[in-house]
Order: C-alpha cells, then structure tokens, then sequence
C-alpha cells in the first residue's frame, strides 16, 4: 500500500515518534523534517535521526532556523528552565514555533509534491499554547492551500495530527502498539551532558505520567 | 503620533522599503526583520541595512533560515537564474517563503507586543506568486489571531500590505512621495562581486519598467 510522500515533523520527542509511525502505518513514504532553532542542546535531534532510521523514514532533512534572533522563550534564551507545572502559557512557549514548523513543512512538501502533512501536536496535555488547537491547525490548512503552487492547482494539502485529541497515556499505548522504541526518543528540556534527561523538568514530569498512566514502563534512563 | 510596535520585514528591495516609509508615515515604531533564507549573494541584506537606518527603523534583526536544505528554486539552488520573464510560476518563487516570513515576523511581533505586521507584498507584478494574493494574506492574519498568546487574549494582528494592488509605477511614486531614496535598495537576483545589478534579470527588467513608466529616474547604477 502507498498512499504517497508525506513531510513529517520530527522533534525527537515521544509525541513526533508517534506521528512519523502512524504516517508510515498509513502507507505513506515519510520525508522527515526536524528544525534546529536554536534549541541550548542537540540531543533532541539526535533522536531525531535515531527515531527516523529506526521506522525506515525515505529521508531526514534538518533545517537551521534560528529563533533566537527574535528572543522570547526558556528553551532558546538563557531564562531557567521551569521546574514545575505552572498555569496557563508556559514560559518554555516558543513564539509562533508551530506556525513556523509547519510553514517549512509547507515547503518541503511542495518541493516533494507531498500533499500530507504529520504534525505531532497535542491539545490535551499542551492545553496552554495556543499553536496546538486544532482551530489553530485548520486555519494553517486553508492558509497551505491558498499558499503553494499545489494548492493553487487544486490539490487538497492535508495536515494530520493523530494525537492531537490523545492523552499522553494515550500516545504511549498507541505507540507501543505500533511498536515504537521509546529507548530512542528524547523528551527533556534539560539534559546532562552526555543527553540523558533530568527527570524533574515539566517535559520529563509528562512524560512519566504518561508512561505511568498507561501502565508502561519508559526503557529511558536516567541521569 | 505614535500607533504601537510594527514588525516590517524588510528584504532590501524597493517594495519593503516601501512598505517601511508607509509603517512609519502610520507613526508606527518600526521593528525591520530581514531573513536571510540562503540566498546566493548578500546585496539584498546590506541594502536592508542601509534602508532601515535611513529610515529611522527602531531596530533591524536577521533571522538565518537555511532553507536550501529543503531545495527547489533557483534563488537558493544551484539552477541559472533566468535572463526574461516567462509564464505562470517563476522559477525563482521559493517555496512557501512568504508563509515561512510571515511565521518568523508574528513569532517577533508577539515578542514585541506588536500587534501590526507590514509586509512589501504586490499582487499584480507577481501574480504568478499564490503567497502574493490578498486572499493568502487573509488566510494568514486569520491564522495569526489563533497562533498566538496575544491573540488567544483578544488582540487583533494585522498584517498591512500597503503595495498590494500597486503596480511598480504606483509603488515608485508612493516610495517617492514617501521620501525614499532608491539608491539604497537593491533588486537584482544577479549581482557582481561588488553588488551592482545585472540589468538583465526579471527583477532588474520589472524595476526599470516600473521607473520609466513613473516618468522617474532610478537612482541605482548599473554594472
């Protein structure tokens, strides 16, 4: 079964993973784009790469985009990390980050003539920013359609978001049932030097719930 | 008269200069973003330098988005540049550049508190461009109030395009009437090593048609 190209988002986190194994698992052949924006460590992309090789990706592209010439975030500033859950937008929020994500999946997309994008966005546990709503996705779809080349003559460009209405036990059970390994994915926003996670931040606080609430254990270890 | 922060970006052409003179004529404090997106040649940005500074800009930031990492036109691949105008889509229209600037200028827009974007876009030299079109710059603005923090709270982003049913001859005389001084843009997708214009190009043919028919003599020297 082929159901064509698609561009896929590909952090390095579990929520990613997942989506790039749901594409695959709907036949398509996956261009996975990860985004280097400045993030303070590469250990995100790192697992990146692992995770596209290991759910056989066609290719993976890293595209340099550096955000912090216009400032505003924790995870590109030199602000601390957070180490708690707080309430409302976080100050690890990355102004417009998925607006400009997608607008380079976008890109890549009609280079490859892909009319599918995967986004592993979620609403439910991100809840505080306002790029993971679905209303938020729907509008970047009719923008992509009046944007390209592609959509100009016609084609239905799509932007999937598979986890987008999905707990994060959820998203670990999916994954697990697509067969996954978490042991290559890397979700901390504070890592050791050697890339192995905190375990206190509030990425690595999700993500134990999560693997906790599904009943799971995370084959990630800590530092 | 002052109306708030407003992002320009600015690429160093004639059009966002422009678009820069109209911002500020609004009383706007003018933030200029310039993207320098892997281009060939970096006339276009010393020519944004210059321009933001005569005109007044508050400040001028770049942003660097490697996006020769995801190919397809001749601005930033290695494809020859063509000599004359064609048909349909030009091959120099990078893909969805106008949706990646955008993004780029709403994340510092919300750094900012701005809640105006102006952007040099013409719909009617480039209507071969699908991300030149009014009704892409709406799709946009719609995405902008629900991308963001600032519009999840109420505020209404507009993204200004004061060019965009101008024709070249319109946009010279606005600039004119503005105060401009064109010597300080560049347009040429084809410089010498000094970063005078070819005189050739599709960009270099579309500003002197637009000069001769502003019965207005361009500034700028050939090579």
């Amino acid at each position: 079964m082929s159901t064509g190209p698609a561009v896929v988002l590909l952090s390095g986190g579990m929520d990613s993973a997942v989506a790039l194994a749901e594409a695959r698992a709907q036949g398509h052949r996956c261009h996975a784009l990860s985004v280097r924006y400045g993030q303070r460590h590469s250990s995100e992309l790192d697992a990146a790469a692992r995770v596209a090789k290991a759910l056989g990706a066609h290719e993976h592209r890293v595209v340099d985009v550096d955000l912090r010439a216009i400032g505003g975030s924790a995870l590109t500033d030199d602000i601390a990390v957070p180490q708690s859950p707080g309430t409302g937008i976080p100050a690890t929020y990355v102004p417009a980050r998925n607006t400009v994500l997608l607008a380079l999946a976008l890109g890549y997309a009609e280079v490859l003539g892909a009319h599918d994008i995967y986004v592993g966005v979620n609403a439910v546990d991100y809840s505080g920013y306002p790029d993971c709503r679905p209303e938020f996705v729907q509008a970047f779809e009719a923008l992509a359609r009046l944007a390209t080349r592609a959509g100009v003559e016609g084609a239905r460009l799509q932007v999937h978001t598979p986890l987008i209405q999905l707990t994060k036990a959820d998203i670990v059970r999916r994954g697990l049932a697509l067969g996954l390994d978490y042991g290559l994915t890397h979700s901390c926003y504070d890592p050791d030097a050697r890339g192995r996670p905190c375990g206190r931040c509030d990425s690595c606080a999700l993500r134990a719930k999560g693997f906790a609430e599904a009943g799971a254990v995370d084959p990630i270890v800590l530092r």
